[in-house]
């Protein structure tokens, strides 16, 4: 079997890891960011690791289990990898949501940084 | 009423014509592309302006109609602009559907040019 292209197996690798650990212990996220990184999350940017953090920490849900339900990944020209997920996810007792979240990912040190971060609910697909 | 930032400008720019030159004359999306640009429609991938091109001919609906509910635009640390959409289609006398794509746009010569381009129907939230 033909190994997957390496930019499909480092996308593939850091949305596994993030999901994981989104739903484990999602302070342990900011090793993912850094102080340049941009995430939009529902439409409201934030900029840097600290006010990532603050975000993601902050969400009103004391637990949450993603289900991954398609993937795609693409080498960009200056040597990233962008990856597109869409997935479900399940936060406490709430209803299934459809989520849809793309990462731009950058070489930086030998590690592979979330420069980019973008997350909407599906919901928006029906919504105007 | 304070501008918009430049990246939002540019991103949204390019989504509003993206969608126009869809709908109404697809084959001069090619102007939007380049040789090394990649395109990722419904999981599967194509590289290159006439790869890209090829496929997006052959999509089999003679009219289609795309509305935007939501999207996203961020600068990237290597000047690019990402953007994310989420919206809703209708092909023919099909029923309305929810989408999601995602666009890197990088200045090349003077012009905005999709380098990176990856599509799906909402269905993946909810499918296995």
């Amino acid at each position: 079997m033909a190994e997957k292209p390496v930019w499909e197996q480092i996308g593939s690798g850091f949305v596994q890891h993030y999901y994981q650990q989104f739903d484990t212990d999602r302070v342990k996220l900011a090793d993912l960011y850094t102080d340049a990184s941009c995430l939009t999350w529902e439409g409201e940017g934030f900029q840097g690791k600290n006010a990532i953090m603050t975000k993601l920490s902050s969400l009103p849900f004391r637990s949450i289990q993603h289900i991954i339900t398609a993937q795609d990944h693409q080498p960009t020209p200056d040597s990233c990898v962008m990856s597109m997920v869409m997935g479900q996810l399940k936060a406490d007792e709430d209803q299934v949501m459809g989520f849809q979240q793309v990462f731009l990912l950058k070489n930086i040190d030998n590690k592979w940084i979330c420069t980019n971060d973008m997350f909407r609910l599906a919901l928006h697909n029906f919504g105007a």
